[in-house]
């Protein structure tokens, strides 16, 4: 078991994985060339999860962790000793926030990192090509409804579907009602109308769906003809309309709709999974009940499958802006242009008038609790939200819900609050969610897959029905970084081909559709 | 068959029910004496649904419909000329909004009408008596959901309970899983927490409740044991609490919340109803997919059957601010007292506060549509939704959620939007919602039931099997406002003595539980 987790080469401070005491001796690295020391003395005490120092740190010097500066010390820190509050500070540069607000001093596309393509074999799935070319792991028929008068409805139809009614076509997934609490006195050219016309038409256009049902009650701002149309929905795809005000009630609707998808099922059914590409995936990146341990176990380890996938060709796409704040000047150095960068500092400047015209601040600050934790800096902290999107350059910034386009790592505008963030992910065209978890949130996301990767031990133990994989066996000494990352690329591809998830065999992410509502409710 | 309606005694303008043609003579009144001529002979072609002239209305004068004055005339009307927007303007008074925003500018309290108490025998119904002394008209069990991360577990565990699963508990109702998309990152100080704890304490301590179970994950920041405490709920209330996190994941707590209500139906079950005063009740008024004859139909028939609950001493409220907005100055005179109608006008500030900051205006004016309807001004369009209140005076005005403990005629702030508003109205403890819809919405809202009365016999004939009462008939002549409001007061006790709806019937008002959420989303 390893004393220490050396999150990046070239660091200067390692994580304590149980409570040093000064002393003894502990071992960094895993084993490969790392270009540290691989024996530190400990000086202090260092409690788990906290940062203890791998080289002697003159006072002023940078600390890097994850690769990145995390702050500057403010007195000489000798090998060996704890780095937090005491002796590090936030590094005072140009195009770090809260110095000023102007774009222009952050700095754009000035790092670039190749990431070779691994040597052997490339990795397959088995996925559902559809006729506009895109992939998909999944074969569900959705009711996509235009507003929350037709909820009701929709679920009553995909009611009919569940269990073993489906058992006779084993090549359709389910039907899954997407329900939500808005459409009706919507504006669709406002802000909170286009993000929800945009989300419903990434539902209706996914990859994961072979058939839809569009469904609306009749006098919603939101019409069923005009969510459909421009929604670049699959030519195969199999497309009916129904309008409960036109076929009679909530009853004759029913029966409409069981009969119109009944009628689709052995086409659907008729569909195979084929071999693909890696590259054909796309992967949405996302975190929820983190605790002090997200940042050195699952989400690091995630970052090394998403790194493996952008260097085969593939999609995969961090999100959750609130929780990235802080760490946005390394996201925009990252960018392979300056235009990219921009896009995602407009992000940041809409999220600070947001959070003003609601009275608050975009704060993501370290809490006391996240001090306890061992987390020093609000860049610390952020990037401990951002190891899920590995060292990739950033190719492409999206809006919510916007379709994800670009092959490489992706970022797309969403809140941190988990099912709002995985919707719009979904929206945009994610086959698999990977979503990393320190207290045991639980969920999933129709028509997608979401394999869920535990930060520790005793949550995965507790919660092993929940789980998809355990990342706790990083701070546990028992596998690498570089291991459990190995790990979930192997599962993405395993679940993309079929394979089932535990919030699948539990039949979740029908409720977890929570579109990002935005704007007034009048 | 009437030519014509006459919305109030002592009215200027009767409501043509046909297009009605120049020479032709029209009787108005429904054979009661309303203090009008009996017969007019028509100057000018007024279409179906417009205003005809009932006497001389000489330049400059106020003409009043519902009683009310809609506008003042701009040159001289011989009687039985049709009156629009080519003689009438908005009139220009001091308490008029857009005149001044100025409080100091509305009259309060200047209005007091006394509804007699009908003679004859005091009506009752069968209600649930709880231990509080409220009374309900059902005995649900209620699973309230802490966060949307237990909305899939409360969905499943609800499941358990449906179709026939409670044959052998007649005297419950159902199992009813209220979920939301909200509650993660809530700060439960903010107005958005407080909005949503109102709520969900609300529908835990709900008079239709027998049992709740309160069903949380574990991290989010509305804890279970801060929303039971402090709900008020009743003493004979069963109260379960299960945490996610804390029982073992999903399919253990699906075990053990399955367990809990199953224990709790015996009891439960024993439960009877008993007779009850009208008093005792709490309607809840709301109306969606308003058209043209909302106005002269079903909402003022509701007016009625609401005003004979007043005078009898229930609890009858009015919701909805954003459709009332134009005539919350005749509100405030009818007030009870000047602060009453100061928590109005308080209301109307804030919401105007509200739209700016969302970029718009609280805008209520008729819309080209509303005037080819017939209607002319922003006061005849919101005294058509008024018209749901009667006459009565406004003994009270409640924050979105707050308890209604007030007899007599309330006013309860919340969106137009039918879901959002209608959970508000349950929440604050309404245990019978009359809802009038001319385009034919379908709203249920368990745990209490919903009446749907359409406001036209087209839609009526369409959508029977959703609709409860034909309001249509009073413009087709085939019933009088009178008549209906009554009918509607029989319906409403005989649904609170246990007569199932069609909403009930149809199992709808899961999915419409919608609670306000305010604030922004992170
Ligand atoms: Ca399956
Ligand atoms: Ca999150
Ligand atoms: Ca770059
Ligand atoms: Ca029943
Ligand atoms: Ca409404």
């Amino acid at each position: 078991m390893s004393d220490v987790i050396l999150l990046a080469p070239h660091d200067d401070v390692a994580v304590a994985t149980r409570d040093l005491v000064p002393g003894e001796s502990v071992t960094t690295g895993d084993g490969e060339s790392d270009g540290n020391p691989t024996v530190v003395v400990v000086r202090d005490r260092v409690p788990r999860g906290h940062k203890v120092a791998l080289r002697d740190l003159p006072l002023g010097s940078e600390v890097r962790k994850y690769g990145q500066v995390i702050g500057r010390t403010t007195r000489p820190v000798p090998a060996g000793s704890q780095v937090h509050v005491h002796n590090l500070e936030m590094p005072r540069m140009p195009d770090v926030p809260g110095a000023s607000d102007a774009a222009s001093d952050y700095a754009y596309a000035t790092e670039h990192r190749e990431l070779p393509v691994p040597e052997g074999e490339r990795p397959t799935f088995l996925g559902y090509r559809r006729a506009d070319g895109r992939v998909g792991t999944r074969n569900y028929v959705a009711i996509v409804t235009s507003v929350n008068c037709s909820a009701s409805t929709a679920r009553f139809v995909a009611d009919q579907f569940r269990g073993r009614a489906l058992a006779q076509f084993p090549h359709v997934d389910g039907v899954v009602a997407l329900t939500h609490g808005s459409g009706c006195g919507l504006v669709p050219t406002s802000e909170g109308g286009r993000t929800l016309l945009r989300t419903l038409r990434g539902y209706a256009a996914h990859p994961n769906v072979g058939g839809v049902l569009v469904l609306g009650l009749g006098c919603e701002m939101l019409q069923v003809d005009a969510l459909v149309a421009e929604a670049g929905i699959p030519a195969d795809t199999l497309v009916r309309r129904l309008v409960i005000q036109e076929t009679g009630g909530i009853r004759a609707t029913v029966r409409a709709a069981v009969a119109e998808i009944e009628a689709m099922l052995p086409e659907l059914d008729a569909r195979r999974r084929e071999v693909c590409d890696v590259s054909d995936l796309v992967l949405g990146l996302n975190c929820g009940g983190s605790d002090g341990y997200s940042g050195i176990t699952a989400n690091p380890a995630l970052g090394v499958a998403s790194d493996l996938l952008v260097a085969y060709g593939a999609r995969s796409v961090l999100a959750e802006t609130p929780e990235v704040y802080g760490a946005e000047h390394l996201l925009t150095r990252r960018a392979v242009s300056p235009e990219v960068g921009r896009r995602l500092i407009d992000r940041i400047a809409w999220w600070r008038e947001y959070a003003a015209a609601g009275g608050g601040t975009l704060d993501n600050n370290p809490s006391p609790g996240n001090k306890a934790g061992g987390l020093t800096t609000i860049l610390e902290k952020s990037l401990g939200a951002v190891a899920k999107a590995g060292s990739a350059d950033l190719a492409a910034v999206y809006q919510y819900a916007e379709p994800i386009d670009t092959p490489g790592l992706g970022f797309m505008d969403t809140p941190g609050y988990d099912p709002v963030s995985v919707t719009g992910l979904v929206a945009g065209g994610a086959t698999v969610v990977v979503f990393t978890t320190g207290r045991g949130s639980v969920l999933g996301c129709k028509p997608s897959p979401s394999i869920k990767v535990a930060t520790n031990t005793a949550m995965y133990l507790r919660m092993h029905e929940d789980m998809d994989l355990n990342a706790g066996r990083i701070v546990d000494g028992t596998a690498s970084l570089a291991e459990v990352g190995r790990e979930i690329f192997d599962l993405v591809l395993a679940v993309a081909s079929g394979r089932e998830t535990v919030s699948e065999e539990l039949d979740l992410g029908q409720d977890e559709f929570q579109p990002w509502l935005l704007g007034t409710v009048t």
